[in-house]
């Protein structure tokens, strides 16, 4: 095939992205936000907040991973954070989604995106470190602009966010300190549940 | 206000940008696109096809035009490319529309996606022109995989077709040749009415 027809494939083939559903709802709390609309937030979010990660962080290569790093439920799913069951067959079910969408394109391109998506899971780079941290900034901002909505529908605790939030802090001091901040004021307002 | 305050205020205010529908179907033809998922594709269809551009382009300078250039349409709301009415006062809503919206954030970082915003706007630039031509390449692509859907609810004809894409070519003469392929094509099966 043609390099740009095989672009252009993946491109096409990438829009299902938009009908898969997050558990987190749009700031207007009417429904639930899709992969693309999280991305989208993401990859600013990630522009407009770069002066705060820990150590100095390639931009674009930030970005690339907000865009593209959630692709793979196209074919796994989206796996709620807080989602005990769901999570222990997350990285397998990914494995094999990644494998077959990255190398929908060209080699050099789906090798690519495909060790972006690597490097942005095992969270060991600056750019993964300070990604994970947007990633779980992104949704957080979301609850608290919705009242807690699908904290509350969760039936989300204080434990549960800290355990799956509390390396956000190696990509970020200062949004670390502005989470807990966000997370005190919900656990008053009774949108998360006290210890 | 603190500026990490200020900075979180304009993430949650462009949320709104998932609730401005453009003419455009997602390729399972099911409903409408939005604003956020255009930016998302457009921003990853940048980075995946910057080799085409017909002069080099800063690919971090194309995908922040690509994230931030429809902000606007939060006050302006969006203007299909073939409403001639519209596009008539569609500089001067978006104007208005750019000095609230980009001047939310902190006063460096609201200068710098203005003046993104404008050289987008005027084209001028290797990062405007080829943005132009991805921002047209993506509602074409959606319009092909939904067999013209929206061409045909707004019975678009090959001479507007032409006269609004034509410019996509000094941003990449590949895909301005690859679009009046999709052209051709759609004009044979009757989804793009003949001149």
């Amino acid at each position: 095939m043609d390099r740009l027809e095989q672009q252009i494939n993946f491109i096409i083939e990438i829009d299902k992205t938009k009908e898969i559903f997050r558990q987190t709802y749009i700031s207007n709390g009417m429904r639930k936000e899709n992969d693309a609309e999280h991305a989208w937030h993401f990859a600013i979010m990630a522009v407009l907040l770069a002066e705060y990660a820990n150590e100095p962080v390639d931009v674009l290569k930030v970005v690339k991973m907000a865009l593209t790093h959630d692709l793979v439920e196209i074919d796994a799913g989206d796996t709620y954070l807080y989602d005990a069951e769901g999570t222990k067959t997350k990285a397998q079910r990914e494995m094999k989604a990644a494998n077959r969408i990255y190398h929908l394109l060209p080699e050099d391109q789906g090798k690519e995106l495909f060790e972006l998506w690597r490097e942005f899971e095992e969270r060991k780079t600056p750019e993964a470190k300070f990604a994970a941290t947007i990633d779980r900034l992104q949704p957080i901002l979301l609850n608290d602009a919705t009242d807690g909505k699908a904290w509350l529908e969760h039936d989300i605790s204080e434990e549960q966010i800290l355990e799956r939030n509390v390396h956000t802090k190696k990509g970020s001091e200062k949004i670390w300190e502005y989470m807990q901040k966000i997370f005190a004021e919900n656990i008053e307002k009774g949108k998360i549940k006290r210890r």
